[in-house]
C-alpha cells in the first residue's frame, strides 16, 4: 500500500478578503486524516473563474483526491457549479430525485414557495455522481478525470460535514488502498514549548523516522502530538504505544491528559468519575468558563449553574461579598474570589467551585493592578485555596487563558481532594 | 495604479491533520485589503522541506507579495529558518540585536535560565531584513528575490499580529502603490439567503462591474458586502455609498446593522445609547450570551451579570421558577422562561433581561419537545415577551443560534420600547 494525498480547495472570495475563518478545512483534514488519507495541501481561492481553473489543473498534479468546498449556493456569486461542468466537459441537466429533495424542503419543512433560484440547485452537469445531500439544498458531486477523483461540497458547515460522513469517507475508504496512520496526542499544561523540549530531548532523539512528534501551543497549554505512519497496522500500533508511554514519562507532572480533548472535558470527566458537582462564580470572565462546559453533551451531569457576576454590585448582592473587602481590597482581590467561591458553593449547593475576577484590558489596569491581573479561587466544603496569575495578551486570549488556568487550579484540588 | 496582489502561505503539519484552526490568514487578509493589497490565494502546506519550497516558487508566480506564517518556533520540527536561507541563498548567522531580546525575555520577564534552542531563535539568514518581534522570541524575516517581496512571521496569532501592525503593513504601504478598495457590509437577520437574493435582485442587477456584491451567511444572519475597487479613491466612495444605500432600502426591515459588526455589539450599542442595562439568566446556552456580551471591551457600560441556571434546582432555588411549573409545564416551557426573565430583571436590577431555556442536543429530546426546541423571553419593567423556536443542527449550532435569535428579540424589544 502506498500513501494516498489529498488535497482542499475552499473557494470564496469572503475567505481571502477574511470575512470568514476557514474551519472546514480543518475538520476535513481529521476526517481524512482518520482514514489514512494524508492531505499534502489546502487552497483557498476566490469566487474568480481563472483562479478556480488553475486550482483545479494545479492541485491535481499533487493529489488523487481533490476535495473542494464552497461556490454552490443559490446565490449569484457563486460560479463553481458552471466551471466544475465545463472543466469535466459535462452540460446542465436536472437532477430529479435532487428536485424532490428541494421542493419538499421548501413545501414541508419551510412552508415556503420555491423560488427559480432554488430549482436551479437541482441543476447539475451530468457526467458526476450526485452525492445526495439531506441537510441542504446543494447537492455534493463526484467526478473522475485522469484516475483523479474530484468531489465538491457545499460550503456550509454542517452540511460539508453530514456528506463527508455519509457519503465521501465510505466512498474513498472502499476505493482507496491506504496506509495506516495512528496519532497519539497529550496535553501539557504550565510549561512553555522550548522548556518541555529541552525536557523530552532524549525521547524525542529516539523517535523512528516514520513516527513524527509535533508540538502545539495554544493558551497555556502545549499538545505533543506522535504521528506514526506504515503498512503494518499491528507494528504501528506497539510502535507509537510504546513511544507515547516514554514520552508521558518524560513530559513528569506537566502531563494534564493522555487524550486530545479539551481542558474543560478533562475537567469533567474527573468529576463525573468522582461523583461530583461544580458551580462558578464568574467576574472577568462573564461567563466563558460556565460555557466551555457546557458545550460538553452531558455536561448536567457535574455542572449546575454559574453566577456571573460581573458588575460589583451583584458581588455584593448575590455573593455577598462585602462592601469594605470592595472599597478596600477591590473586586480583583484574593478576598473577593475566596468569598465568591465560597458563597456560590453553598448557593449552588456543589462540591466545587471556581471563582474568578481579574482585568482583561484593553482598559481597567492600574499601576498596582495592571491588564492581566487575576485572582482565581477554587472551593470545595473543607478548603478554599486562591491564586494570583498575571497575564501579558489582548482581551480575548487574557479570557480563554484565565479559563485555562482556573479549570486547570480546580482539576489540582480535585486530584489532591478527590 | 494596478492592483497588487499577495498570496499567504501557513506552515504547519497541525494545519493539514486539522489539529489547529488556521485564524491568522483571515486576520492577515482582512489587514492586507484594508490598505488596498488584494489576497489572491490562501495555501497550508506541511513541514515538509518540498513541499514549502514549492510553494514559495508557485506562489511567487502569482503575487508580488508573498506572506509566511509558521515554522519559527524552537522546537524540532520547525524547519521554515534553515529553507528560507537556502531559498534566498544566505548563510545563517547571530542577529545581536534579536540576542539581546531574547536574552532579556529569559533573564527579565520569564526569569528563566535560556537554553540552547531559545539563542537558535536569533540565528537569521544574512540576507534577510529582520523584523524585530517586541511580543515573543522569533523574528520576522523579510526577503527580496526577482522583484518578489517575502516576508515570514511566526505563526503564534499575537505575535504575528504585532509584527504585521508594526512592521508589515507600514513597510507595504510605504513601498507599494495600490488601487483603493472600499467595502460596506450589512447585516440581515430572520430572511434566507435564496429569498433575500430574490428581494435585492434589482439592486444587485443594477451593479457595475467593478462592485461586486458578496453574501456571507452565518447563524442565522446573512451579511451583505459590497466591494468597490478602483484608481480614483473620491469616485469609488461616491459609487460604494450610493450602492450602499439602494441595498439597504432594498433590504428593508430584515436590516439590523449597517457596519460590520457582531450581533451582541449591535445590541450593547442599543444599549449604550440609550443608557440601559441588561442582565441575563440562561440556561440551555450556559453562560455563551453572557460570553458573547462580556467579550466586547467596556460591556460593564450596560453589562450587569447572568444567572447561569443550568440544573433546575437553581431555577427553583435562585429564579423562583415554581415547583409546579418545573413539574407540570417543565424546564423548556414559556412560563419557565417568563419567570426566569423578570426574576433576574428584578434580581439585578436591570432595565432588561434575556432568559432562555431549550434542549441543545444530542440528548434530551422528547416526541413533545425534540432537540432545538427554544423557549426565550425578553423582559422590561412593563413587559415580558415569550417566543418559540425549532432549531434542527447540532449543540454547538443551537447554542449560537439561540444566543443570536435571542439577542435579536432583545434588540427588537428595545427599538420598540427604548
Amino acid at each position: 500500500m502506498e500513501r494516498v494525498f489529498a488535497t482542499i480547495i475552499t473557494i470564496g472570495d469572503e475567505l481571502l478578503i477574511g470575512q470568514v475563518i476557514d474551519t472546514n478545512s480543518a475538520w476535513m483534514a481529521q476526517a481524512l486524516n482518520k482514514i489514512g488519507i494524508s492531505v499534502i495541501r489546502r487552497v483557498a481561492v476566490g469566487d474568480q473563474w481563472d483562479e478556480i481553473w488553475d486550482a483545479l489543473d494545479e492541485e491535481s498534479k499533487k493529489a488523487s483526491i481533490i476535495l473542494i468546498t464552497g461556490g454552490l449556493g443559490p446565490t449569484a456569486d457563486d460560479i463553481t457549479k458552471p466551471l466544475l461542468c465545463k472543466y469535466f466537459g459535462g452540460k446542465m441537466v436536472i437532477h430529479q430525485p435532487t428536485l424532490d429533495h428541494v421542493t419538499n424542503i421548501f413545501e414541508t419543512i419551510l412552508n415556503k414557495p420555491m423560488i427559480e433560484r432554488n430549482r436551479k440547485q437541482a441543476e447539475v452537469p451530468d457526467n458526476c455522481t450526485v452525492l445526495k445531500n439531506e441537510k441542504g439544498t446543494a447537492p455534493g458531486m463526484l467526478f473522475k478525470k485522469a484516475e483523479k477523483t474530484f468531489i465538491s461540497l457545499p460550503g456550509v458547515p454542517h452540511e460539508m460535514k453530514w456528506l463527508m460522513k455519509q457519503e465521501v469517507l465510505p466512498y474513498i475508504q472502499s476505493v482507496f488502498q491506504t496506509s495506516f496512520i495512528e496519532h497519539r496526542t497529550l496535553h501539557t499544561f504550565g510549561i512553555g514549548e522550548s522548556f518541555l523540549a529541552e525536557k523530552i530531548a532524549e525521547t524525542e532523539n529516539a523517535l523512528p523516522a516514520h513516527i513524527k512528534l509535533a508540538y502545539l501551543p495554544n493558551y497555556g497549554l502545549v499538545r505533543l502530538r506522535l504521528s506514526a505512519s506504515g503498512n503494518n497496522h499491528t507494528l504501528i500500533l506497539q510502535e507509537i504505544e510504546a513511544h507515547f508511554e516514554a514520552l508521558k514519562k518524560a513530559v513528569g507532572h506537566y502531563l494534564i491528559s493522555d487524550t486530545d480533548i479539551p481542558m474543560e472535558k478533562i475537567v469533567g470527566n474527573l468529576l463525573i468519575k468522582n461523583k461530583s458537582t461544580l458551580s462558578t462564580a464568574e467576574s472577568c470572565t462573564g461567563g466563558y468558563i460556565a460555557h466551555l462546559l457546557t458545550s460538553i453533551p452531558g455536561a448536567s451531569e457535574f455542572y449546575k449553574g454559574s453566577i456571573v457576576s460581573y458588575a460589583n454590585e451583584i458581588k455584593q448582592q448575590l455573593l455577598h461579598v462585602s462592601e469594605n473587602v470592595l472599597l478596600n481590597q477591590g473586586a480583583v482581590s484574593e478576598a473577593t474570589v475566596s468569598k465568591m467561591a465560597s458563597e456560590c458553593l453553598m448557593m449552588m449547593n456543589t462540591d466545587f467551585c471556581i471563582a474568578v475576577s481579574g482585568i482583561m484590558g484593553p482598559e481597567g489596569g492600574t499601576l498596582e493592578k495592571p491588564v492581566g491581573t487575576v485572582w482565581m479561587a477554587v472551593a470545595n466544603k473543607n478548603v478554599v485555596k486562591t491564586q494570583l496569575i498575571h497575564l501579558r495578551y489582548d482581551r480575548e486570549r487574557n479570557i480563554s487563558l484565565t479559563a485555562m488556568n482556573a479549570l486547570n487550579f480546580l482539576r489540582m484540588l480535585i486530584v489532591d481532594n478527590p
